[in-house]
């Protein structure tokens, strides 16, 4: 929440208490009210990164038989399941349908409502993009306090889509700066690295950005200690615990906090804020384990999410006011709880595995001989048997990027008797657990817009207010080109997302702004503005007229700038 | 439908008409009166043998890219997912968890509310079993009209769990035979060979059945018109589509009827008893499809599957007083949509293959080289540039029983970008679709019993009741031996069925009958009866004491049988 709407916020709510002259006990009942309005005050929306219906069974079969608890915290709440699918959009240069998403589009898709290509954080499937606004800014601009909780970099795709926009997921660095100027007030994960510079063992190229957000007001902790010191008076918290991702369950340290910690502090902060909150977290490494093949960990970790969930139902149930929904982007892995044909899966093994397989990859990268892979296996395992032909397949490694980690898993798996079809997401549909007033919205067979729709709904803001507020400020061309130093970009898609008139006859292209006419000889690659030489670079290539800023200022009588970081064009 | 039955439920009718003193207007307030208090008069159970979610977002999606449909007939009624797993229990002499469910025991359990083992029809997990009675049989005996469709043999595991009873789902000539004292009015299926002799291209070494179905008034139809000329004047009928199973959609000829179209006639018959029906239509070959790892004929059999149940939900709206629920029995095959790390399906592919593998097995069991191969993978698909490579894999066969077939489908599979775990089940959650009174029942995370219990309680009929009464008439022993051309049966575990006390001290054991007290000498192997020697054969087998039937004649006052066909005790 930015410092101007709080304020905003806490005298509304000395309003209305002042008006119903009363206790909490009275505002309760507004609240009670409002949900059997199908109206929430505050909204936790918790994605289990990966968390296909095969990993939800195998979460619940391992507690039952593993640890005789019978339920998940999650499956009294299961309301529906939802379709995950992108827009069409490319995968390394192929055109692919979409059918089968990544976690930035289908991010994209139940955070803003909007579905786009592969790899989009929150922008448009066009040439050039528009941003998109989320549930969580939408919120923000609504004056609720906001959060985003995660055991992935916090500047990862999931959360990265509530409150950024960048054309590409991996531009970590940008998605770091733009939180900064979200005005959300909790950001709890991992991804240290991407908020300080490569001198500080970090990925930023830039500046250090842990000051900045000092100076507005963010309590900085790394540490549970640290985390669990924080009060309900830091309005404003970063916790950053780790470089990368939060450590995998089986491979935490004390000084690593659960994901159902985070969510329980989180909530501490939020909920002072009387306008209410808006929340998303995320159990973000349930994809990782599965992307690995690492079925043990996985399951460690849809235990921690399933944890998390406990904090936050328990929480909705005693708040009153509070809406909760749960899914996941997409499955990952195309796990499958069997294998080769037996009806069995070994699930009194599943927890026969000290630590991740991650955690072993530079061990078994250093192994030279079968033995030292049998030592390795030995070690972290109930495997006392492992054979040569196992050994030496780990040593091989799975001819996947994963390599030897690969390997192993390959070998784990068919000891668990259970399957994958690779290491990479599938388009199976998600399940969708719900409580509270968005319960009703996201019941039954539902695309995964419809989480970003319902909880707009139940919290009352507008989604499309809020994007449009954004598009006001941003374009992301997702093509330019360098030429003598200066840069082009598409001038008939930068023409149509500026809303300027842009013709082709012949081989004159007309750029039609508010008070000048921009005319460009295609053939001579030379431009007029209002009939006299233009004085900014033109190009021509394959065809496509290229054109700087410089023209577009002109156009619009705009100053766009390019934003380099983000890699996108600054309207105002 | 029982003949005397039937003349009471007719009887009723005619009271409630005289009663209502009015038309079917008022009888129709009256049936939407009883749906809204949670009952309804017919109940229609529709099982996708083997439809995993992946397999449902499988056909959704084929339809949406192939067909321009976007949704399923079955997406609006999408209310949960259940739990599939069974008892317990043993496979191939391996005691397995019973995690990983096959369709006896998943059918057991929402057919009549009871878990058992794989393999296990109806009846419970004992080494001395009861039957349980299913939700039809219960129709049945409260005066319903019932019927069995499906696409698999009418004597496969999921119809077979409605209206039999047997340890073993093999036995498929005891399972005809008991149908034929089922009452159940309708059966459309495949499986006439377990109705007819070895002598008759059957399985059968008794009889043929079919001139006994006649005999009970079945109308016996063989073919896809023969079925459209029944009429609703026909109130029993046997329509058996086939010696095995239906054949699969892109194989079937214009003498093949539909499931949908057999879904059609068959409420035309059922829904003329006013008393109300109750019937199971499964789509048995998805799951087979699934098994042989053919996506594209799978495809065919789910959306075949939800054509009948758009059939189904159509009578239900018309009709105003029918539950509908859906459900599967378990995932067949570990599907996975996108494999090998790839963010792409090739669903355009997904309809140019003109026949299922299975109806190419015997051409490629009978290809000798490379090129044959590539000629029948040419004929029968889009395929013209199939490797060496992939053609000498074909003829090499998968590894598995599938052999040659599951070559094929393994290159095909690796085409379009799906992948498999194996050829058998695997335990992930199935979803679940309901519709009128029965929805609310069935809704959320639940197991699979519930599916009956729910379709008992909107029916009004007594599961435990139809129970007992079965449990009044047969048992079924695991093990028995023979001796001396004598059947002997494991004393303690049947004295326990019967209520027959059993005691074990020292060497002696001592059944104590209702009159007559019988005591063995274990080391002499000798018994006596009433302190007489007895004339029954004895047998002491590691430990354990056999006596035959005529021991617990004595013990019990009863004449107890052995059914050789059916494998059960007939107690009464």
């Amino acid at each position: 929440m930015n410092k101007f709407l709080k304020g905003l916020a806490i005298s509304g709510l000395a309003f209305s208490m002042i008006a119903a002259g009363t206790s909490a006990a009275a505002k309760s009942t507004t609240a009670t009210n409002n949900q059997t309005k199908g109206k929430s005050k505050n909204l936790i929306v918790l994605i289990g990164d990966g968390m296909g219906p095969a990993q939800i069974s195998a979460a619940r079969y391992y507690q039952q038989y593993e640890k005789g608890i019978q339920k998940l915290n999650l499956d009294p709440y299961y309301v529906g399941q939802a379709t995950t699918y992108a827009d069409r959009g490319e995968d390394g240069g192929t055109v692919v349908s979409g059918i089968v998403t990544d976690s930035a589009s289908a991010g994209t898709a139940f955070a803003t409502g909007h579905k786009t290509y592969n790899a989009g954080i929150s922008v448009s499937n066009e040439d050039v993009s528009k941003p998109f606004a989320s549930v969580i800014e939408a919120a923000e601009l609504s004056g609720k306090s906001t959060g985003l909780v995660t055991t992935a970099r916090i500047t990862h795709a999931t959360p990265a889509v509530y409150a950024s926009h960048v054309r590409s997921r991996d531009n970590e660095s940008a998605i770091a700066s733009q939180y900064l100027d979200s005005g959300v007030d909790v950001l709890f994960g991992g991804g240290e690295s991407f908020f300080v510079t490569k001198d500080e063992e970090g990925k930023r190229t830039d500046k250090n950005l842990l000051p900045e957000f000092e100076a507005k007001g963010y309590k900085i902790v790394k540490t549970a200690k640290d985390l669990k010191a924080l009060t309900s008076k830091n309005a404003k918290a970063l916790g950053l615990f780790g470089g990368s991702h939060v450590s995998y369950v089986p491979d935490r340290s004390a000084e690593t906090p659960s994901l159902a910690t985070m969510t329980s502090k989180a909530l501490d902060i939020l909920s002072t804020n009387k306008n209410g909150f808006a929340i998303m977290i995320e159990g973000g490494r349930i994809d990782h384990a599965g992307h690995a093949n690492d079925l043990p960990t996985l399951v460690q970790e849809a235990l921690d999410f399933d944890a998390a969930f406990k904090v936050a139902i328990e929480f909705a149930k005693k708040n009153g006011n509070t809406s909760v929904v749960v899914t996941a982007d997409h499955e990952t892995g195309g796990l499958s709880l069997s294998r080769d044909n037996i009806y069995e899966i070994n699930i009194d093994l599943w927890d026969q595995q000290k630590h991740s397989s991650e955690s072993l990859a530079s061990a078994l990268n250093e192994a030279v001989t079968i033995d030292d892979v049998k030592k390795i296996v030995q070690n972290n395992t109930w495997i006392t048997d492992l054979t040569d032909e196992e050994a030496q397949y780990i040593l091989d490694g799975d001819g996947s990027s994963y390599k030897r980690e690969g390997g192993y898993n390959v070998v784990i798996s068919k000891r668990l008797l259970i399957g994958w079809s690779g290491h990479g997401h599938s388009a199976v549909d998600v399940g969708v657990w719900a409580y509270g007033p968005i319960a009703e919205k996201v019941k039954g067979q539902v695309d995964n817009t419809q989480i970003a729709f319902a909880g707009a709904e139940v919290l009352g803001v507008d989604l499309k207010k809020a994007s449009s507020e954004l598009q006001s400020k941003y374009l992301y061309p997702k093509f330019k080109i360098n030429r003598d130093k200066e840069v082009l970009y598409p001038a008939q898609a930068l023409a149509k997302a500026l809303g300027v008139a842009y013709k082709e006859a012949g081989s004159t292209a007309t750029l039609t702004g508010k008070s000048v006419v921009i005319t460009v000889d295609l053939s001579a690659g030379a431009a007029k503005v209002g009939g006299k030489a233009a004085s900014f670079t033109v190009d021509v290539d394959n065809g496509t007229l290229y054109l700087p800023l410089a023209a577009f200022n002109q156009a619009t009588g705009k100053t766009l700038k390019w934003d380099t970081l983000s890699e996108r064009i600054i309207l105002k």
